[in-house]
């Protein structure tokens, strides 16, 4: 299962009703967190998901709506007696950060924390998945990330190999996992013969906050599902791209020519108690475009 | 009115009843923060607090539970557009926790932030009531607060006042301010013929994070409602106490030597989902206990 859980809509002033930037994506029994702001180890309650299953936190970039959830997040992780290790991964600067608040706060945690400062490419690879980076255009050195599952073998065409003389058994696993073999009768059976085509990998690409911009397409390129910052409507286009930000036209356009089959606007600002012109702005250009909300879950 | 709004009732692991310590103290127009833990911010909104009375904020000490929810409270004054300046005390190591952070997050405030590392004593003074520190038994350098009302003068007795030939109008304003006058026929009224007793005015003290201590007794003296450091049952006072807590029975064995009116406990440990236990052992100590909730509202 793959399923994504937007833990915080909003943007950088929080409100009872979009809490800021966090998103959960869970493959199978692995949870990472992209992005950690404030409250956050609250709405991961919310939303039921365990502390145990937390593999990995990505944080985009250091701006506080994206970060202040963090420090209580890992204490809270300690308090729950966690002793398995726990990857960091952040922009340049997260392990001095992270040294400051253990002088001043007298932080300590109850197992390893290894922090990586993080380059754009693959962060983290662990076989049926793999998690990538990508510089986004934002203002400070921030990080997109994509959850890739790996593509996974075409379908096994049972009746095709009985027919080419395979015998069902042991034959039939290793045409499954790709190797050639070589029947009784000296005939060679090779796997395109019984496979159908590869099929590819989910892709849930999160691109927050950031301009649009060309590397948060490829990041999002033929994604399942899209989660992208869209801070304003389309009357704060010059603002929203002066700060750092994208509209929700903008979200939608990049996923659009990212071939994503699935766009979640989020990073709302709180000025929009009222969020449905948004929407409309996105879905003018992009039909499958959703506005996100806090609990939101998409299963894929 | 006085007004106390519990923010968060809860110890070192939030839970979503109890989130992080953080008091509101009301003063007519003036609001008053102790501590800061994360989410705070969202739990002032959910009281219907203002932010534009927010006079002053106070931290006990460094630890991320009374700390964490303090950045992004101070960003969203910002985008809020306070202008007016703001005073943050906090133990020593404040300042530099602050510069720290505008190093790695770039924290940048519309508005003077005054950042006092305190001493016990007197801390703020407004004529109608100031704020004051004691300094506590934590581990950490770690502060209590009070929030003093200046006493009152006596009520003014107009029957008394009359019958001493003191006509109504500005002699008996000047006598309430405490002023000696000369009548007509030149006999002299001294205040203390016409004012009652002084009133004392109320106090409300608030120690957390503590063990039980001289300083916390000596700050809750003779107070209207003593906010105190609850965090376990006295299952567990050997525990409590060596990581720097009360348990309920020792908060109220601290109201009562203190011989304040009312405790609300607080700080009080996840661990509790029914936390009826503690307020029965501090109610056995001292009767006037109340067991703090998050949201909870006192007004004096």
């Amino acid at each position: 299962m793959v399923r994504v859980v937007i833990l915080g809509s909003g943007a950088s002033l929080p409100t009872l009703y979009r809490q800021c930037a966090a998103v959960a994506v869970q493959y199978e029994g692995d949870v990472y967190l992209f992005d950690c702001g404030e409250g956050t180890q609250l709405q991961w309650r919310r939303a039921g998901l365990r502390f145990g299953r937390l593999r990995g936190i990505f944080i985009s970039h250091l701006h506080g709506d994206h970060l202040n959830g963090l420090v209580g997040l890992l204490q809270t992780l300690s308090l729950n007696d966690r002793s398995d290790s726990l990857r960091l991964y952040g922009p340049p600067g997260i392990a001095d950060y992270w040294a400051a608040l253990g002088r001043y706060q007298g932080v300590r945690l109850g197992y390893p924390l290894e922090i990586v400062e993080a380059a754009p490419g693959l962060l983290l690879d662990a076989t049926s998945h793999r998690i990538e980076a990508a510089r986004l255009d934002h203002g400070p050195p921030t990080l997109g990330f994509a959850l890739v599952e790996s593509d996974k073998p075409g379908r096994f065409d049972v009746d095709l190999a009985t027919a080419l003389g395979v015998q069902p058994g042991p034959l039939f696993g290793r045409l499954q996992n790709g190797e050639t073999v070589r029947l009784d009768n000296g005939q060679v059976v090779v796997p395109d013969q019984v496979l159908g085509p590869t099929r590819a990998g989910r892709r849930v690409a999160y691109c927050v906050d950031t301009r649009p911009c060309r590397a948060a397409v490829d990041l999002a390129s033929n994604a399942t599902v899209l989660v992208c910052d869209s801070t304003f409507g389309s009357e704060l286009t010059e603002e929203a791209n002066a700060r750092g930000h994208c509209t929700a036209a903008q979200a939608a356009q990049m996923a659009a020519e990212a071939n994503a089959q699935r766009l979640v606007l989020t990073h709302v600002s709180a000025r929009y108690h009222d969020a449905r012109p948004l929407l409309a702005e996105a879905t003018a250009v992009f039909a499958e475009s959703s506005m996100g909300r806090d609990l939101m879950e998409i299963v894929l």
